[in-house]
């Protein structure tokens, strides 16, 4: 299932996201796109801490990110998250970064995939999710 | 109960713990402080996985860190632990960082209390790693 | 001279800020604790990344911070940063976490030293930062 | 210019890295692979530092994760690190991880680009480098 929703948020560079080559480090960017995706759910009215007490995990099983330019400390970004297809058990977003002069700095992509928490085994996405989410659902040709 | 037990460990300022000064950052000494009791503990026989694993939980309440002088990039830096006092329901350890140099570049303190993993609440140290400190009981006067 | 300005952020938990026993890991609050004074110095006028461009660093020479109460995943939590003293090189700043039930959870202190960036030795405060704190003096009875 | 290089260190999953699923969070393999790869370099007799310090960084460009399956806390686990293939300004690692059941847990890749400190651009490797590595060039057919 094709979909298309966005949402972006805006972060700043914090000191201890910082590295000696005054950027910032390319590890921290796997947690600023948890919080861009977590606040794309939330605005879909989706909490995933709820997810998580019900018992479903949210594990990421792929990354891949593009670094273009670097962000430097204290610098203002901001992430504009997609989520663009579903699965039976799975979700894909797709992020492009913007700098304050609205230059794409970072691509990224991430797949999670719905787990149960007990057994580890992948599980079909709860359906009160996919209700949401029909919504956006792009009509194939 | 004083205790005098102490273990030493080396590690090495990984890139990731760099800030934009060119140090390392100081958010991350209370990883490393994780990481040297944590095996102070193994090097009595006590494996706080296992402590875990069997109900309990052991947060920091309190962390003091005196920083005197820089860890850089690369640097190798040991850290000696101290397990130096015990009540009923915490335990207290004193650190010392030394740099190649032998210089003394940071010290530091934590109390951590043993708490039940349900109730969130203290719980006194299980007799098993009583028994085992009791071997390193300062006698007193 | 004793300060009296203070100043609140809100921040929420992370999930890269969690660890295994469901709390917010201990060892971030120290980026918290950035942030908080970050932004107090910011509100006061004071660009923590201009002082570093013009050749001053800042580093934490002591921490020392007391965890009460847990903050767990997606909680929202302010920090209400209060700068308290200055001598001639040094300035210090204590804190307060609160959670949405208005509760203490966390309390902590730091002390930093202006410090010139190529010698790496201690520097008299900018007078222009004297200067802004001045406002702000508590004065002595 | 292929490469055939390949060298191996072995990690714990400290407390620190641990999220509240229990496992490693993703966000920290990114650190893991840094300092794979730079004791890959090590072992070539390549000292990162010193290449920075020589006024050339060494930032990445991309990086591609699979998460096959968790790393737990306190878990040991090896990177197996090739250094796979050199252009005119980059230089490509594949990593391989695996636990102590010697399965498979996480494959990577990263690619890293020499920079010039100062202009930020791309400059050609160094020669002493492509000597060195030279020496495991895997000869085409």
């Amino acid at each position: 299932m094709q979909i298309s929703f966005s949402q972006e948020i805006q972060l700043r560079v914090r000191y201890s996201e910082t590295d000696q080559m005054g950027f910032c480090y390319y590890g921290h960017y796997a947690s600023f796109l948890e919080s861009a995706r977590v606040e794309t759910l939330r605005s879909l009215g989706i909490s995933y801490r709820k997810i998580e007490e019900g018992g479903i995990l949210l594990p990421v099983t792929s990354l891949q990110i593009d670094y273009k330019k670097p962000l430097r400390y204290d610098e203002l970004f901001s992430i504009h998250t997609k989520l663009v297809s579903l699965s039976a058990c799975t979700v894909t977003f797709d992020y492009v970064f913007y700098n304050q002069a609205n230059e794409i700095t970072t691509t990224a992509s991430t797949t999670l995939v719905f787990t149960d928490a007990k057994s580890l085994r992948p599980v079909r996405i709860p359906n009160n999710i996919i209700d949401t989410l029909r919504a956006y659902e792009i009509a194939e040709k």
